[in-house]
């Protein structure tokens, strides 16, 4: 049975197994030192248009949330994050495990509240006691959302704007980042992250590698990198995994065909689902596409066709989560398209 | 100027500070092996009704809040407390500095709303992916509360039989405890804790010691308790300095009359505070009483006696805390009354 | 140029890539829910002869040494290690980064002297101080150890003794695992590391995988383990990178079979430096060889093949590490021996 | 019975307890923030010549170690000492618990090897995997020792020198300061930890203090002190319990009268064992003196006096420690010279 369930379904985009394959034999030395790994920095570095950045490839999304937040901050200071952040709430308590608080602010699908975190700051300041609180150190945000929202540049420009004047870091977790660029209605680049972020993540998991994030932090490299990735588990013996996919998703425009085609397929889902008269939970631009349906529904559709059960609508209400990837089809959306009932009829 | 800014402006009780000057010159073992801190623990068991109880002296709230949760705590398990809570708002992360997540709640003027807490716990364990959320593993409470309020015993009964359900530990945090038990209104007494928590504290520097804080276990002992507190930097070389203040605290009814008689103050400054037109921001039936002044009024006020800008009402007012303590004289709420303006005049 | 650095210098075993090669159109769901891990884990399961074990698939060494120990322990215990031990040198203080002490005891060519240890807790529980001190809990080995030498038998049921006397949980670290099965002098079996230890790994990295260690309880299941690996960054999301490989490394005796093929290089390796008149640092029948060069000779034979300079043995000299894995080949030896200059010439 | 057993069995220095009793009821503001710190404050850095100096009081020795050792480091570097340092053996893994590496060196009788420190930094950064290995950011060394010995002053300005050389920091424990100080033999004065050290203490628990240790950050102040010792657990509410003892300890000569007289006695001690010949373990020009006794002897003198079992001398004798402090009497020394039996009469 075909699933729409995650955008990690599959395994590895053919052409970066292709780029695997080709260089099985070549002997590299480990931990990163190998010449796709360079290349692959240099590629990701002119993608930012940031020369002077530090980037290194993990492996996993919280391994490489938790990096970021740990070397940006310092170790008496929190991170804000809204309160729907995978920080927050899908990562088990990877970042407090490093002994930093989450602080969660109100946000709005996904998106923080750019005003709660302003009052927020004023408060936290204006407070004579905030010596006996956490300093908020830094920001995240993801981009996109864990509701497939996005970030205007505006917002996130004001957000910057916050951390410079409470002298905070600024993090954005990209996890998804390629499923943001593929869209028409992404006003956010890699060169603009690069300019307004202290760090920010590229994904490649999501986006068609086995496995692979990109850290890059564009203007100040955390000292003695290397062991601080070793330190917290990080360090992979066989970086060239990650350095001959990154390579690959970093050449010939790859990782933004591979967004755009992604995109393509999601507003072909969107039209499906509008069409059929199916209620959506919020309006997603990106890959992820969520709507509402009731359990009887969720329960009868589930035994011809994956979804994710993403979440509580209410009592008698699932969120259901539709989501387009790398590995999408056109046959598999056309599948879709036959199985989901239609609710107009009725 | 006199202050009545919180109730640890002065430093120890008489009679306290008689025993510790009685007994300087008696040579004792370090580390709480000397027989005062050993009496001092029969006697608080005692007042617990809890025989098979393990005692720990501490010498501060923080870390007696800290040592309680992490040693309670399955490392990987998070708190649950009230967002007003203490350990959420004012102890600088403390908590998180040892690995776990402190989940805040809602809660009204201090007090944990029990509702909100059945539909966390509800929740959370509907949600398919619980297992990359944070576990929780304890309920964090207060009593009194930050506000001065205090738990009717029927909710903390609930808030037991949740954590029986759920698989959970019951912490209070009684840094207060006395004036909960010098108040009339109160219906949990140390018996009851010993009954509900798997661990309270019994605060003494609020309550006439120079510093000092009980940590009961009434139920299971923890592992290699001494080692622990050692650990976590709570292990004081002169543990008599503990063992004696508490041994008086809990000899001859002195904890209760302590709490008692600063009730007593306390009523009487809520009376006058009451007569004089002063709106008060919540009720409060314990040893703080918290009323609203406008800007002006505080700043005007801040001039004659000392009281604690406790945090914003609203743009333009300050809630203002007034304590009364076990150092609290009829002398100084006479004085206190002379000086406050009456605002009914107007 | 040729090298024969490390054992991780190539990508991936052929049969591995070709199972991710065949299955990588597959959908299957993430965080190791996949039938390949379930497969893999049944596998190893039954390569350990212990059925009621749990395993679980994880990314890198460092990674799995951190959990394995961190869950093994109770927050306050520390772990004992050969001075040697890899946690104790090359894991970047990981080990420490979640809290826990590392003991390094006394050893021979990176095997735990076991009279030493045992002297250890003979001492730290005659001494009257030592609930100030840090509880030993685990004992860690591993075998090979990073000399290329083994543990007998007998030495490894001693420490177990040892661990059951003292309370203490026994941890292998078997990132080599397969190199030392393959050997004729080996004693210790998959079975026998079920039988004796807490916990043990099983490396893939170095025996073939692109990457991936396999982390085996026999006994005691650690409560919410998905959880706790997630919060130590070490969750894949595309668990079927690991499921996969493991599935096809466990089958038709594949992980034997690298062990003893590069264990037949490593034979050939040693006889050719024997031959050759090279001095060795110490004796191991394992994957790695190690001999002495001089700082000249070294710099000139650097030149022409490639192998580790694994330590100083002196102040001139080298210890040089020649290492075999599952992807040398006899023509790769062939040059080795055509190479390496002839000492007993001169 | 009369116990020598350490410099902790007393209580508090008379003077200081009439500075706490005379200023009991004094209102003060919490945290430290009273007259009576600022003025203590204000006296230790005039006794370190080191007008720019930070300087925070804290409760207890091993929370003093920890917050300078956490403070002083990055999070990924380790902290070199002794291995008979406090930190390295009795302080419970509190260090290890804030996510420090304690690398411990040889020694001699308490007093790091120099030499040894030097090869150690040499060798670490002549290997050329050092990144995977835990980087030294800071020495710890503790003046006088746990051996009762000293540094000399060129010992100490030699492992500056070290520290300048491979940017790592310098922290003295001086939890007995006061015992060198008071000594001929010392060549260290207080100007000189402040010009040579990143950060010492002065104690004051083991010279009179009921509780309390000066922590002085001669050069660089600590970003958010307050808040860091907050999270670490270290914030006293009455913080004028320390403010107080401190201000009376560093007025008239007190400290220095303190070290001194200790010394006279300890010197009392000394030649009283020297003249009955008893062995000595090892030459201590400080307040602790160690000889080596029988079991037997122990057990039998064990019935008149006490005295620290400090550890084992080999399979049949005891180290016996003999300690003065603040609260030694020449009547005490009188009686032990009677107690002592004469072993040259044999």
């Amino acid at each position: 049975m075909r699933t729409f369930e995650c955008d990690y379904t599959e395994g590895v985009h053919p052409i970066l197994l292709d780029a695997l394959t080709k260089t099985n034999f070549e002997q590299m030395s480990g931990y990163g030192s190998d010449p796709y790994t360079a290349r692959a920095i240099e590629k990701i570095k002119a993608a930012c248009g940031a020369s002077d950045a530090t980037v290194t490839l993990l492996v996993g999304g919280t391994q490489t949330n938790v990096i970021a937040i740990d070397l940006l901050l310092a170790p008496f200071e929190g991170v804000l994050a809204p309160s729907t952040g995978h920080i927050n709430v899908h990562e088990a308590g990877a970042v407090e495990f490093t002994g930093h608080k989450v602080i969660a602010l109100p946000g709005h699908d996904g998106v923080l509240d750019v005003d709660a975190l302003e009052t927020y700051l004023e408060t936290f300041y204006a407070d004579a006691t905030h010596e006996h609180m956490v300093r908020p150190g830094l920001v995240y945000l993801t981009h996109p959302t864990e509701y497939g929202t996005l970030y205007t540049k505006a917002q996130m420009q004001r957000v910057r704007e916050l951390c410079d004047q409470y002298e905070m870091k600024l993090y954005v977790d990209g996890a998804r980042l390629g499923y943001a660029l593929g869209c028409p209605e992404n006003e956010i680049t890699m060169h603009d992250l690069a300019a307004l972020c202290d760090a920010f993540s590229i994904g490649g998991t999501k986006l068609g590698a086995l496995l692979g994030e990109a850290l890059v932090f564009p203007k100040e490299a955390p000292p003695h990198l290397l062991s601080q990735v070793k330190r917290h588990g990080g360090l992979l013996a066989k970086g060239r995994a990650l350095g001959v996919q990154f390579d690959a998703l970093f050449s010939d425009g790859l990782y933004e065909r591979i967004g755009r085609e992604a995109i393509r397929h999601a507003n072909r889902i969107r039209k499906i689902l509008e069409r059929k008269g199916y209620p959506f939970a919020w309006a997603s631009p990106t890959n992820q596409q969520f709507v509402i349906l009731s359990d009887a529904e969720a329960e009868k559709l589930l035994k011809t066709v994956g979804f994710d059960l993403w979440g509580r609508w209410d009592a008698g209400h699932w969120i259901a989560r539709f989501t387009s990837s790398w590995s999408t089809t056109d046959e598999a959306v056309d599948e879709l398209d036959r199985i989901l009932p239609d609710k107009t009829d009725r």
